[in-house]
């Protein structure tokens, strides 16, 4: 199955309680990408400027990545510089160059065009509502977004929310969205404005699953190193649509099992700066830690 | 099997986002009693004054709590009163009379002092010392406590979780008892003060086990309605040790159904003031949101 994803490609600067990392290479659709090449063929539609490492891009094309939709740019590529506290959920953010990423509009090579998974990742809604009109009847479109835009192009952002099958935010922003404190009616609130499932992450406290009439609750792995949260949420996106469309089964059991692979995938991708930590993985250890996910939350049923 | 409970009963005033109420029945021992008390006999060990009402006495002696260790002494019962913000997961205390609750020193009546199973409540960590003492050769005795204890008699309570088989405690105490921001790492360390379980109670996540060498993980029910947070770990604890001590059965899979029982309990108790939810529960109520919880969490195995 073909899975397509739009989004950002960064230099990160990220000082956490247990270290820090200038320039490392990040961006939502960069981790998006390797994390679902570990489950599928992933389709890039994204932007770098001159400086980004063509010893990056070999590596994302080494594993499964078709860089057919990357536009490389004069210019500089997208920055951005944060800070963790030991609430390690919260990133403080210190500065953004937006650069090349300024001036995006995303092109979907007519190769793509037909790709049966999509996921747009945290990028302006206007954008996002570009990329659903340059896809021809997809199975599954599933969409990110951030309180940037919750706050400044709101009625934009529903608009593409009315576009899309799935959502898949945070806690927070799930709150700031519908307005309800209570997650529960908040996420109601976010199915009435079209999308048929909606994601909401939890970050150590795992993930939830919302469809209309079933609730899913994803545990979090207890992990004793948590070197660098960033971009562990499209990392989370990465592990389920790369599932989803690996199998090409949208039944809830597919869709919780892919919320779990999901999770593994971030559990990982936690554990070190950037997606070191996805570099190297092996289909083993994604089972292994499959399994671990297993034991953790298992309990009879009466 | 026979469960002992030692803690407090007072009056709480509460506010909470949706609703306030003054004077309402309270107290760790309470809320503990009466959790418990739908899976199995509590002997309660408690203090009131003589404003509380009988009528609340003869309430708990029909739901098979025997009060033949609680004193009724001159004066007035504990009073609290709190407030929560649109965050239910912290109380703010506002006000805390002790009254009658200043003098407790608890005696366990000899009729009491073969209790198989032992739950000592948040209350001075010399008091739960004491009564660890008076109990015979019990098969399970397991220890909550808060903040307050932490601070002010912290050599006092790392002796009485010596004396222990198991902790209950939140997330927040945790981190503050082991000086460890990462939960997991934490958890280690209270396991090296003597306790063999653990449980950390995540309040709207839900709550972790755990075992030398295992983690479980159970899920928050997402609810519409939380009224009152206040008394949840209590009633959790309440159902947990309740469920334990009927079966009499402490395996690992025993533990984690009751962590589940606790969660069914703790859920319905939030959804009113007071414990006015668990006044009225039927068996088959908290079946079918043991089921709910079970459906909440599947997902299957690789």
């Amino acid at each position: 199955m073909s899975l397509l994803v739009v989004g950002s490609m960064a230099f990160d600067s990220v000082k956490t309680p247990y270290g820090e990392r200038e320039d490392a290479i990040g961006g939502s659709a960069t981790y998006f990408s390797v994390s679902a090449s570990y489950f599928t063929q992933v389709r890039l539609v994204a932007i770098v400027g001159s400086d980004f490492p063509q010893g990056e891009l070999d590596f994302l094309a080494d594993r499964n990545v078709d860089l057919a939709g990357l536009e490389r740019s004069e210019g500089e590529t997208f920055r951005w510089k944060g800070e963790y506290g030991y609430d390690l959920n919260t990133a403080h953010t210190l500065d953004t160059q937006l650069n090349v990423f300024q001036d995006f509009r995303p092109q979907v090579p007519a190769a793509f065009s037909e790709s049966e998974f999509v996921f747009l990742a945290n990028i302006d809604p206007e954008l996002q509502a570009s990329v659903v009109e340059q896809v021809k009847s997809p199975r599954l479109v599933a969409c990110d977004t951030m309180n940037f835009w919750i706050e400044g192009k709101r009625d934009e952002l529903i608009e593409t929310f009315g576009m899309v099958d799935m959502v898949v935010i945070n806690e927070g922003e799930v709150r700031e969205l519908s307005g309800e404190s209570n997650v529960l009616k908040g996420s109601r609130k976010i199915l009435e404005m079209g999308p048929k499932t909606l994601v909401v992450k939890q970050g150590e406290y795992g993930a939830l699953l919302f469809q209309k009439d079933s609730v899913f609750s994803a545990p979090g792995l207890p992990l004793e190193e948590i070197y660098d949260p960033t971009g562990a949420g499209d990392t989370f996106a990465g592990g389920f649509m790369g599932y989803i469309s690996s199998k090409g089964d949208m039944s809830p059991a597919a869709l919780r099992r892919a919320v779990i692979f999901g999770s593994v995938m971030a559990s990982f991708n936690v554990e070190s700066f950037s997606y070191d930590r996805l570099r190297t993985l092996t289909q083993s250890e994604i089972e292994g830690r499959y399994h671990q996910f297993s034991d953790l939350a298992h309990f009879d049923r009466l």
